[in-house]
């Protein structure tokens, strides 16, 4: 393995061998594995989980890391081609990414969809141009339609609490203050089809996920075995779930258009995940969001703090599973 | 030792210990003691000695660490409960330090004074609901009250200069352009009494510090030994004084109200510490301060440029306990 | 050697001897090098190779790295003597560079030219200040008039290249939307000199380098066998050279005067470095920068993306000459 950017780039059963790597280096720690390594993380958005957990994980494996976060501390890096550069950006990808790889033995980037031009991110047109400057070990750390590390520590979460391979899991939008990015919902909706589940996504109108995510997912459930449907019915949707992953996303229909999602959004104050919407749920049926989550916006208090929410498993297992990737990555 | 947030938390012996594993370090290092070992460093509020000097000392003893700053680069983190997050926080401290603590062996977080309500803060109300959250060793990085780090390298600075057990300490209150925390006045209060010596308060009218903070105090020097008196008439302090810690700290009567703080400091633009003050010390009395310091404000060059003043030593006191600190939590 | 402020304190043969281990270094790895030593890195502007390079290179040395940037995280430090501290800074230097350099083995300080006073920026009044004060191995991270470290991996990247000694190399001036530091041409001028190349400074009107770098590098050139020369005549300073080194410069003769700088570059939009500029070099004429650099504002794509650039090479040799000199301060 020399990128990990897509959990689709993977088969059901590399993506089964990589967790069982998690496992083994959970179970019997191999802290020099890594020694003299050196993992570059660039950041040009915010983080929490991302940040440290990459660092602590490779300090585990006896790696090393740096981190670079454009526009503090460091220049602002242009991304478009042929521009004269006389605004604020100070460098250009195409040198800073080759710079950074050439320091590195793996670079983690982070770069969320620009949000203005849905097809441009559909494209991952910026994460992709950034990959194609870098000729090191690559890892996503979040691009505009995808976050596979997330998705894998997500993976091992399912697994971790014997969610069955055939069970059904709902990716239901939630409330928000503003719009937000597609990643999650599209890693976490082509993950769990991947992972051969029946999904459900639930939505209300107008943030139904783009045709080509769904397609997507749809493939990944074919080979797996699974299913893909959707629906605005939450009780229909929660029926039997065992697994229900609240995701806060901006309307598809109105990309980057701030003011039409927040009139339709208006509307939806009731998509904050509480209690009662587990009334038709599968016994034990369990609560997942990737986190940062806003505490009474997306989902009332008495889900996070009750016993069906495993948001802290979620994101420990990230280090976990990217010990893994780094581990694949770049260990003799 | 499974924490480390309050001096008052261990003995006289216990702290004399933790010394002693301080000063052995110092003379037999130990480069891989903490092998492997991951620290996480929470930062809420700027640091430069806090910030440098627990990732060197880390280092010293073979671990590595990670730093998050909320808000910079990182979520901003809510710390109230119960409430709606629809503002600037995408993050709840009820999620978010759990969270770095599944990636490291121990934490530490500076959590400064909201400087709004005392009763809240001298109930360490912030901190302790982060603390709370945080199942692995936890060290106070400087919270509302308490800055036990730099209690414990004043403690050793003190020894290190030979100053008596039962030596005259004046904590005094020098002055700032602004009301800053209780912080460091408490921890040194406490510190000095702790250690068992003859401990003065010299601060002007309005500047009291609060009795909670000098009846803890006075438990401690009933304990050891040592005495507590307060003052606002210089000479009298200064008389066979063997040290003089000067602390900036906003008025406790005015808390949280920065102009009626300003209007009472307008008058005391002479308590900025010069040589003169030192003509009835004791020969050989020291200055100490724990840094930043605003120079011919708080103190005059003439005082931090000459011989009295400790305040490097200190500083670099502060890397020396801190790993013993950590050896203590984490060290098998 | 004890510190690594500026090229020139090194003897040619110093230098030679300096590029052999680093040369060593690479073909030979050293990764426990510096195992247990700790590298303070302070950052008083903006850095990417810099912040980099010297953690990556101190990492793959054994050692460990520590990042301080005054006013983002850290208070902001006083480089003024003798100043009521009443304003924006709460620490001065003379606190804040020893006390850093107590907490590590070497210590490195970026601090760019005020950009007010032409005269105390080519005394390096402030990074001399800062370097007074710190009792352990000094690296210049680039300062008011030098950049020894993007020297150093200049001149490495001339080797490589087998760039002969008494190769004709051009300093060219281009433009930029702002007036840049003069640290980077004083720093690349005297570089080439003491290499023993003919060095041609290609400037436009206003913008001749001060007399004392022209001196600095005339005296260089006379030791190595080199000389110096300047011209305002692009085709003649370009005529058989090896090397076309462009940088960005503010006018020294308006310097500090951002209006008048931006009146006088008003008509010198040509000053971008475009494929036809090489017409009259010698075949194979190499286009350096040290990076960042404003794609089509100071050198056009076509350079830039074309065979005779080596600003990647340049900057990785940041990373392998700087662990040189890593070595060199550090190693037993």
């Amino acid at each position: 393995m020399n990128r990990f950017l897509d959990l689709a780039d993977l088969s059901r059963e590399e993506v089964v061998d990589l967790l069982a790597l998690a496992q083994r280096l959970q179970d019997h720690p191999e802290p020099e594995a890594l020694a003299g390594k050196v993992l570059g993380l660039l950041f040009f958005n915010p983080s929490l989980r991302t940040l440290s957990s990459f660092q602590a994980g490779m300090a585990r494996l006896g790696g090393r890391s740096f981190v670079v976060t454009p526009g503090n501390g460091t220049w602002k890096l242009e991304t478009r081609t042929g521009v004269r550069m006389d605004g604020d950006c100070a460098e250009h990808i195409r040198e800073g990414i080759p710079v950074l790889a050439s320091y590195c033995d793996a670079l983690g980037i982070r770069a969320f969809a620009d949000g203005r031009d849905l097809a441009a991110d559909l494209a991952e047109e910026t994460f992709s141009a950034m990959a194609a400057l870098c000729d090191k070990p690559l890892v996503n750390l979040e691009s505009a339609m995808n976050h596979p590390c997330q998705a894998l520590a997500d993976w091992k979460t399912l697994d971790d609490l014997s969610v069955p391979r055939r069970g059904k899991f709902v990716l239901s939008w939630v409330n928000h203050p503003r719009a937000l990015p597609l990643a999650v919902p599209a890693a976490t909706l082509h993950m769990a089809a991947h992972r051969g589940m029946d999904v459900v996504v639930l939505r209300p109108d107008g943030y139904a996920l783009p045709p080509e995510l769904m397609d997507k997912a749809r493939r990944a459930a074919a080979a797996s075995g699974g299913s893909i449907a959707e629906t605005d019915d939450r009780s229909q949707a929660l029926a039997g779930a065992q697994v229900l992953y609240a995701k806060e996303w901006g309307s598809p229909r109105h990309y980057g258009e701030a003011e039409a999602d927040a009139a339709l959004r208006r509307g939806l104050a009731d998509w904050t995940v509480r209690e009662e919407w587990f009334s038709r749920a599968a016994p034990g049926c369990r609560f997942m969001h990737c986190l940062p989550v806003r505490r009474n916006v997306a989902v009332a208090d008495e889900v996070l703090d009750g016993p069906r929410s495993v948001v802290l498993r979620e994101a420990h297992n990230r280090m976990v599973v990217q010990m893994a990737v780094l581990h694949r990555l770049l260990a003799r």
